[in-house]
This record gives C-alpha cells, sequence and structure tokens, in this order.
C-alpha cells in the first residue's frame, strides 16, 4: 500500500421523515428518523498532496504556494480547487473539516449520479467518503466509529445535515432511533430491500425549512417513528413517511403530483401489499418524490432507477 | 411477496481472538473480539410448510403427521428433516428455536461452502438467515435488532456461538466491543476489506475449549482486544489474533505450521506494510489458518479464496 490514492463508495440517503436534535457536542446532536439508503451513490477518491496550498483554500499565501512549487508538479488550478464534483471544482465545507480533523492534505474527487441538494444525503457521502478514503491513504489507524463521529460533527457543524453520515455508514434501511454519532446515537433498520424510482423538481433550503415552525415537524417526525418502531416494514415507512410531509408542512406542489400519480397508477394495477403504504413518498428535504418497484414510472414519469443498498460506506481499492 | 420461499445470505466469520461473557440473559451474554466476515458464506432458503410434522422434528406424533397429511403434499423425508445442510438432512438447534422464536413451520434449506464445525460461523449464520427469511417469507414484521437478538439468543443458548451473530449482522471487519445483542452489544470496525485465504484442517470442539482455563483465555482476549482499540488495523488484528491463540494455548500443529510457512514465504518475498504483524493466523474456534492477501498460497498451501464481506446479513429474494 503507502498508496498514492485511495477510493470510498457511500450510498445516497433519502430520509422518509425525520426529527431534529440539536446538542452542544456535534457528535451528540442530529436526527430521529428513516430513509432508504441508495445503490446510487458517490464514489470519494482522496490523493494527498504535499502542496500546501492546495489544502487551505483561500488561507495558503502566495508564498506558501511558490515554497511548494519547487517539488515537480506545477501548482495549477487544483490548488485553488481541491475539491472536484463530477469533475468541476466544488465547495463542501464538511469535507475540508474531515481532511483537517485527520491532519491530511489531500485532493478529493466526487463522482455522483445522484442530483445536488434534492435530498440525497450527496454531501453527508462525500464527508464520509472523505473520511474512510483519506484514512486509508494516509495511513491514521482510525476505527469505523471515529470516522464516523468525524463526518457527523463535520455534518452537523456546518449545518448541512443531522441524520445522513450515521445511515450512510450502517446501509440497508436504517432506523435512526437516537440521534448521533456512534457512542450517542442508536441505530435499527427495516430488513427489506427494494428498487427504488425517484425523480427531482430541484432543492429546497434546509436552513428555510429549519428556520420554520419546527415544533411541528418534530411532533410529526416523532408520531412517525412511532409508527415505524411498532411495524417495521416498507409500506409503514412510505405511509409514515407521506403523513409526515402532509403534518409538518413540507410537500410542494410537483412532489405532491407526482405522489398522487403514483397513487393512481398503483391502484389502477389492482396493487400488490407493497402498496398498502402508499408507493411514493417525498425525500427530507429535497423537491424529490421517491417511489418504491415501479410506482413512478408506471405513473408515465421517467424516473431515475436503483435499489436499496445492502452495505455501508465502504473503501473500493487503494485501502489498506 | 406473500411468497412462498425467502432467501437470506449470511456472510461467514472468522474470530480472531476473543473473550467469553456469560449472562443469565441470553442476549446480554456473548463475547468481546474481532474477527473478519467472509464473502464465502451461507444461502439460507426458509419454505413455510403448513405440515406440522415437519416442524416439530422429534415432537410430531403419527396422528399429527396423518392428520396434516390429508393436504395434497405427502409426507415425507421432509417432514423428518425439515432443516437440510447442502442437501443432507441436518440438526442444528439454533434454527429450529428461531423458527419457534417466529412461530413459523417452514422447512430450512442451508447451502454453504463454507467448511463446517471449522470456525467460520456456519451454525450462527444458520440461526440469522433463518430469522431475516423467516421473518420476510411469514410477514412477521419484526425489526433488524429484533431478528438479531433472537438469532444471537438462540446461539448462546444452544451453545454454539457467542459473537459470531452480532458480526455476521454487521458484515466488514467487526470489533465487538461490548458483548451481547443490540441493545447490550457493542460494536465498531476496521476500516479496511482484504482478500483472504483459508484452509481447514478439521473441527475443534468449542465446549472442550470452553470447560479448560478460560481465565488465560480471557485474559488474553481482553488484551488482544485493548491492542486493537489501540490500531484498529489489520495487521494488528493479524498480529493480537497471533500472540492470542499463544497465550491462550490454542494453537494446534498443524495451524502453527501452516502460519509460519506464510511467514517464511512472506519474508522470502521481502514482505509488504500489510504483512508486518503477520499475514496468517488461527479461526478460533477451528482447527483453521486464514491468512491475507496470498499469505497460504506462497506458502505452497492449496487455500480457498474469498474476501471480506462489505455488508451484514441480507435478503436475497422473495422477501418484503
Amino acid at each position: 500500500m503507502n498508496g498514492k490514492r485511495a477510493t470510498a463508495f457511500v450510498p445516497g440517503h433519502v430520509t422518509a421523515f425525520f426529527s431534529a436534535h440539536p446538542a452542544e457536542d456535534p457528535a451528540a446532536a442530529g436526527s430521529r428518523g428513516a430513509g432508504l439508503t441508495l445503490s446510487d451513490g458517490v464514489d470519494v477518491t482522496v490523493e494527498p498532496t504535499d502542496d500546501i496550498g492546495a489544502f487551505a483554500a483561500g488561507g495558503a499565501s502566495a508564498t506558501d504556494a511558490s515554497a511548494a512549487g519547487d517539488g515537480p508538479a506545477a501548482v495549477g488550478d487544483d490548488a485553488i480547487a481541491p475539491i472536484t464534483l463530477d469533475g468541476e471544482p466544488a465547495s463542501i465545507g464538511a469535507v475540508a473539516d474531515v481532511l483537517a480533523a485527520l491532519d491530511v492534505r489531500a485532493r478529493v474527487e466526487l463522482e455522483t449520479d445522484l442530483p445536488i441538494g434534492a435530498g440525497f444525503g450527496v454531501s453527508g457521502a462525500a464527508a464520509l467518503g472523505t473520511a474512510f478514503a483519506a484514512n486509508a491513504v494516509a495511513d491514521r489507524g482510525r476505527s469505523e466509529n471515529d470516522l464516523v463521529r468525524i463526518a457527523h460533527a463535520a455534518e452537523v457543524e456546518r449545518g448541512t445535515g443531522l441524520g445522513d453520515v450515521v445511515a450512510q455508514a450502517r446501509g440497508g434501511i436504517p432506523i435512526r432511533l437516537e440521534p448521533g454519532a456512534p457512542g450517542h446515537g442508536e441505530l435499527d433498520g427495516v430488513p427489506a430491500h427494494a428498487r427504488v424510482e425517484y425523480v427531482t423538481f430541484g432543492e429546497l433550503s434546509t436552513e428555510e425549512v429549519l428556520a420554520g415552525d419546527t415544533d411541528a415537524l418534530t411532533e410529526a417526525g416523532e408520531r412517525a417513528l412511532s409508527r415505524l418502531r411498532a411495524d417495521p416494514r416498507l409500506p409503514t415507512l412510505m405511509d409514515a413517511s407521506r403523513e409526515f410531509a402532509e403534518r409538518a408542512d413540507l410537500l410542494v406542489p410537483e412532489v405532491a403530483e407526482a405522489i398522487e400519480a403514483a397513487d393512481r397508477a398503483g391502484d389502477a394495477e389492482g396493487g400488490d401489499a407493497e402498496r398498502e403504504g402508499g408507493s411514493a413518498a417525498m425525500a427530507m428535504l429535497g423537491r424529490t418524490v421517491f417511489a418504491l418497484g415501479t410506482g413512478l414510472s408506471d405513473a408515465g414519469y421517467d424516473p431515475a432507477v436503483c435499489h436499496t443498498h445492502p452495505a455501508g460506506a465502504r473503501l473500493v481499492d487503494g485501502e489498506r
């Protein structure tokens, strides 16, 4: 090993419902709720660099950059934008924080088929994948719980997520019983897997929603979790998700329309057991609808198709 | 759905070291330690049967059998041996107990490439896979933690395992920080994956070992766990495993010889970082040696080859 790069894969995660649980310690803060991890996810490649300017974006002086420039590698665009998302320069605070926490200076390449900012946990996946890949390539010797804790805390502190990281570390269909990173939180899961279809109509501002009436949201989230704990089946998860979106007043018109269309298409086909709770729901927080089986394509949409993912974040090459 | 059968895959698990922690509540009992889950595992297919005789092996009277016999299915060999392992009738107490706990009457087919009774956690995999598949096919609506708890308790009560089930539910390279099922135990993991080779020289009696000097074993196991917690890397896991086997006086001659041969082969090649802790160790509890990379084939053995497995137990078809 002593490899020059390492890659981690982290599944996407759509949240079906949640309640927010702030805390002073970012490892203890988080959310309760449930969702689906997805075989569509994020590949995160970390490549260490000795170029100081490449790490401390915005913090590197000209002197630093020229001092590093006497190595064989020229200081080019990568030094200004050490994080790329599908080849384009990107700024993801939680990724920079994870690198800093592990004391790794590196270029981070993110590759994903998932829509950005639409409720798929891309920032959580980026933070968690960076933790796994940076630990491997720089041989930091952290345990999985440590890496999840670092990524979760970075997401919470940046305000970009509360529950995606712990769900994405676990895989499957995670139920977040208690909020927070390993050592604080507690997880369970729905023992199932499913074909998943999704359609996105655009972004939804997490900040805006969390600045609104969070009492109603929290009450609706806790109620949905109680329902799922009493009956940890997929149809109940979907039905609890729909009730949550209504009670928390989060449904946006395009999403509501798609959910209704999937319902009608399901009814027209007679419906099977999986549809009992409704086959489609809204991803929290995005203008996104996801459906089990063929709910959206039956309704005439042209959805992306994937599956629930059986495993959590993992190294895929270059690891120790 | 309402399928007539469901199949779960459960990875194999080689224990590198352990300490035993008995408790009155079988869900609280278990072991601390660490090991590798393997892509070689057990496929468990559960097919419900209305035939009462097929479920209550040994408990069915002739009257029961004939009463059930007026259905279309004849009462044949399957009624006497409702559990098969690679096509042969098998008796696995923990599997029967899991079915009873879920109130499911079923035929259970186990298929595996793993050696039996040689330290690969086949009985744990059978119990856990039965829990997942029976829950799915009979729509029992249990959560994953519930199913793990049921399978773990069955293994503990039958005396066939202490830590395999929780490790196999998690996947990866699990570290068992605290003993017991979800709600009691606590897990971490080594963030790595590896090619794994293994050779088996036969069975080793778990009962015999646990009837011996368990003080030395427990002390050695706790010491190994402390080492791995301080440095959660694969080479440390392998080295801690070897030290454990020596201190607990568990090494059998064929295994010791294979470990030494793998060492010599590694040294002859100059060795890479992965070999620092020794590339081979003994599986607890079996006359089995496992190695990372090509440790055993380099030494001239003809090992089975697999990989660490990224995911825990999961349904593979027929599930809801």
